[in-house]
């Protein structure tokens, strides 16, 4: 039994109450995605990387969960004491630990790690058996991780108004109404692209994140920021003065939540304080609920909120965020123009590496390759590498927004395959390759995946791809009525693959965030039922990233970020209005996986117009042997009879 | 003010306690969508003849809410005492209630006319503001209603064996394995084709409906019918005693259910009797909960039963009704050739009548009538007439299945318009002609809608056939995965008209019965949520019908029967298992209103396909002049370059 396992279960037995099983989630303080070195305690118990999922540990055994994107990667990572439970197949986390556990077992979780939704979604499936889920008084994990990296200290920027494009009191205000309008007099903000959306803040302090390790508060009359003092430098805090925003320790949001919750929390920058409160005690406009978002919030900070007095719903600055105001898709646009530009040149470099140090036929040439032994190797890793520096050297590149999935042959069937310097793939002209990859620009986040071949691609290959293409295209042309959500639009990236008796297993598009959270809410494409919850509406931008994935073998995806705009359409039957979608990512398809005589007129017509606009896009970034190549990726093509 | 409602406000006076409103329903005692004369209460009361709507009488008022099939008709058709209520538009009917009438309001309704569902969802609507939803002692439209129709007075029918391809005895086994894997003890059944189902048992008692009169109670050893005993002749007598089924007086269900309610309801069949009872009440296997369809089952029952000991589920016989037998496939197939039949006859008549009398150039002429006046006029009740007529020559006929929509012009913008004698529209050789018809057959039910033009239609008509007739190939050609649901489909019929800003106010697709109702449930194919209560599974029919209605100009709908079979996919893609449609109806669509341009190649050859396959299964049906029409009408069809 590993040491990690065997220590846990040792502190399991100590605590007060012993616990019987101890859940670790993926999740830090703030029930982020990605989270930082410091954070990732359920990597660090069970030795799997991928960014979802969640670790079980009871007496005798230990069972991670996780999502079809991450299968194959977690049957590689786990060792044998780990049983994988496959989210989907198996049954969920709350219904295994009802059923298998025994009877008034007492299961165990760092409170700030698991939000209020699951706490509460848990409680629920516990009471058939008398279990409990008890907070754990400290992480247990922390206890055990002795290497644990120490706190980030990074500075808190001050994001602009020229790539923000709207003002912090502009955002309270608006924020305010909303408060007012659901009779609640604060709102409890852990989520930490709301924190830096809302303040105008960005930071360092999670790789891929621009964001500031930090809670904040807001009620009808106040603004709190809880975060490292010492990340916050003197013209920063002028700022925030200027904002009337009070700048606290992070620690000292559990004790202001609760001041808050006995309407004891006071701002020196507001009109109000103790005093005058005591006057308004009977003020018939106010109410005394506080605003929580459930998926976002921990369940250390509701717990000390009375209950019935908690507006339990999703975060009001949650909609506000997706919807982009004009400065931010100007700026998003031209981030992926900058982005775009970055990942042809890599394809031309790519495809000339390929052809000189493997043999390859090349990215035009369907051919086997005239394969030879490379003087230089390229790995997964060191083409990523390129990409990266080729978007480096790239105006406002501030990092990547997430782990490049840079991935070869069968690599390419794990979704979410990150690979490692030591262990990853060499590159192969005879097989597909898919990278999936997206940078932060100070004036927006990007996300974009193209799969290419630079040999000759199977039949079935160019199937596949065909028909991840018609499904791309479909979704993508798509013109819907208002009021239409990305539950209702799904179907159609994924009809073409049907056809087949094909699909892949994850949802078709999430939000992108303005130099933000590559994966925001909260709409998305998917055949999930949250995705029910908001409809697609003007300005929100959503990627749109259908494939196929043969296990083993080869995987396919293609993904553009799409921004949502108002159709012209020649009718509006119903007067409800329509909507279509702009899509803003700019990089050739390759033609030679496409077998153009599965292609429609109409798809082909799209084909060739996307290609026209990409190469007229990218052509002043390039240099002369990168437009040659743009222009031969970009010809017109048509279905010869 | 009319007398009927005045009438009605002085009973409300009357009442006791006094009712400051009332409700009409449109459903009868078992909560049918089609009813007979008498149950037309909520016609008599508004002068709406459509077949879905609610009246609501005030003191002052009088609204009727119905949905968006017929926002026209009921223009036509209210007074200007009536207000219309659009459904989807102005607030539901609880709504309304709730925020319009007054604190403490009571508000009668016939709780036979009903469902538990409705009268819940209106308690819990009316609890704000204290008002009651009182059940009436009477009918009060019964009251007023002087020149009621009698009771209809028709033989019960036994559905042999040949047609039904399931023994009553095999139903009753099944639904008792449900009873018991729910731990009920029995179930109240009030829909009147599930009566009919499972006792194989049609009847005449409604128009369009092969149905009877009656309820049942299963219990886990008895089985009860209530129906009008004239109505069972001394064979249908022997044959529900060989079944084990007593039957009872329709009005005795009533006592019955209060019998069942506390568990003393014995069958003269059952080998349990009251004295056995005594003895084994304490029986561990038993259960005390009765299963109630809250859909079906109306309020005046469901009101004798022990709520707390009620399982208000979905009725258990609703799927395996959906889920056709062998036999009844074979018999809805052969129902289908035999109605395409009548359908393409009806055309080649219609055509012929069209160029004759009125100068069209035709069905396959595309030019402008050379007009005159016919020396016999030609409306859309003489042809539908003569439609019944040719159905009624096919073998097993034994009438319509709904009301036919025979409309002209704009009358085929009013979803289910329902022509009159008296008046209806005369054919115009101008104008679209919406036909959307159907029988019962003794081994199936048909409904099937063709638009035609017998003149030249103008772009603006063709552009949108074209759009429609996408979308009804593009979901009648789906491949989807196992689980996949009506409401993940219906997408795929409407995209091609929300390109152009177009879209249609009804749902795409519903059940047809095997010689029952023509709407059936469970499952449906439509943005409403309940579509996605049920996925779509092998063997069940459903309907592909969209459409485009332009109010005051024309309207265009397709519709075909589909049966969902399991598709031999290529590949099978998480071993989910795929399906697939497979089209029984049969008759050619206009070619003449397709701008092939806009079609696919795979549309092109779908549509080749389809109409090569209608002209060799209906051969057999045509004359020589039929069968020369009908290998024009489906002659292939290419875009020319």
């Amino acid at each position: 039994m590993s040491e990690i396992l065997s220590s846990l279960r040792s502190l399991m037995a100590s605590h007060s109450p012993p616990l019987d099983s101890l859940v670790v989630p993926s999740e830090d303080y703030h029930q982020s995605e990605y989270v930082s070195a410091r954070d990732k305690r359920r990597e660090f118990v069970s030795g799997f990387t991928g960014s979802a999922g969640l670790a079980l540990i009871t007496k005798n055994e230990a069972r991670l969960w996780t999502d079809g994107r991450y299968f194959l990667q977690a049957i590689q990572q786990l060792s044998d004491e780990w049983t994988l439970m496959r989210m989907g197949e198996d049954p969920l986390v709350e219904v295994w630990m009802s059923d298998n556990l025994s009877e008034e077992a007492n299961i165990g979780v760092d409170p700030w790690c698991v939000s209020v939704d699951t706490a509460n979604r848990w409680g629920k499936a516990f009471a058939k058996k008398s279990q409990n889920l008890v907070p754990t008084t400290t992480d247990l994990v922390d206890e055990v991780w002795k290497s644990r990296p120490p706190s980030e200290m990074n500075p808190v920027l001050v994001h602009p108004l020229e790539f923000a494009g709207r003002s912090v009191s502009e955002k309270l205000t608006d924020l305010r109404a909303k408060l007012k309008q659901e009779s609640a007099r604060g709102l409890v903000i852990a989520a930490l692209d709301e924190v830096a959306w809302l303040y105008n803040i960005r930071g360092t302090d999670v790789a891929y994140c621009p964001v500031v390790h930090a809670f904040a508060i807001v009620t009808t009359d106040s603004a709190f920021l809880y975060v490292d003092k010492k990340k916050v430098s003197d013209e920063a805090s002028e700022y925030f003065k200027g904002l009337g925003v009070e700048v606290k320790e992070y620690t000292d949001v559990i004790s202001d939540v609760a001041l808050l919750a006995s309407d004891r929390l006071f701002s020196s920058f507001s009109s109000k304080n103790e005093a005058a409160t005591k006057d308004m005690e009977i003020d018939s406009e106010k109410t005394d609920r506080l605003w929580v978002d459930p998926a976002s919030c921990c369940y250390a900070l509701y717990s000390k909120l009375e209950a019935d007095k908690v507006l339990l719903q999703p975060s009001p600055l949650s909609l506000p965020k997706a919807l982009k105001n004009p400065v931010e898709l100007e700026g998003l646009k031209k981030a992926h123009v900058r982005d775009g530009a970055a990942v042809v040149q890599f394809l031309v470099w790519l495809d000339q590496q390929m052809q000189e140090l493997y043999g390859a036929s090349g990215y035009f040439m369907e051919a086997e390759a005239n394969k030879k032994k490379p003087t230089t190797k390229l790995t997964e890793v060191t083409v990523s590498d390129k990409l990266e520096s080729l978007r480096a050297a790239k105006e406002h590149f501030r990092g990547l927004s997430f782990p490049t999935i840079s991935s070869v042959g069968s690599n390419a069937a794990i979704i979410h395959y990150s690979p490692e310097p030591e262990a990853c793939a060499e590159m192969d002209p005879d097989k597909i390759y898919l990278c999936d990859s997206g940078a932060q620009y100070l004036d927006g986040t990007t996300d974009i995946t193209r799969t290419v071949h630079f040999g000759k691609p199977s039949a079935h290959e160019k199937d596949c791809y065909t028909a991840v293409l018609k499904g791309h295209v479909a979704l993508g042309s798509a013109r819907f009525p208002k009021g239409t959500n990305g539950y209702t639009l799904d179907i159609l990236a994924r009809a073409p693959l049907w056809k087949y008796g094909l699909d892949y297993r994850h949802g078709t598009g999430h939000g992108v965030g303005s130099y933000l959270f590559v994966h925001e809410g909260p709409h998305q494409v998917s055949f999930r039922p949250s995705a029910r919850n908001v409809p697609l509406q003007a300005t929100m931008t959503v990627t749109d990233e259908p494939g196929y994935y043969e296990d083993g073998n080869f995987g396919i995806r293609l993904e553009n970020v799409l921004v949502v705009n108002n159709a012209e359409t020649e009718f509006n039957f119903g007067d409800k209005g329509y909507l279509q979608f702009e899509h803003i990512t700019w990089a050739p398809y390759q033609v030679k996986l496409i077998d153009l005589k599965q292609l429609t007129g109409e798809e082909i017509d799209w084909l060739n117009t996307y290609h026209l606009k990409c190469k007229d896009i990218l052509a002043p970034f390039m240099n002369q042997t990168e437009m040659e190549w743009l222009k031969k990726a970009t010809e017109p093509v048509s279905v010869s009879v």
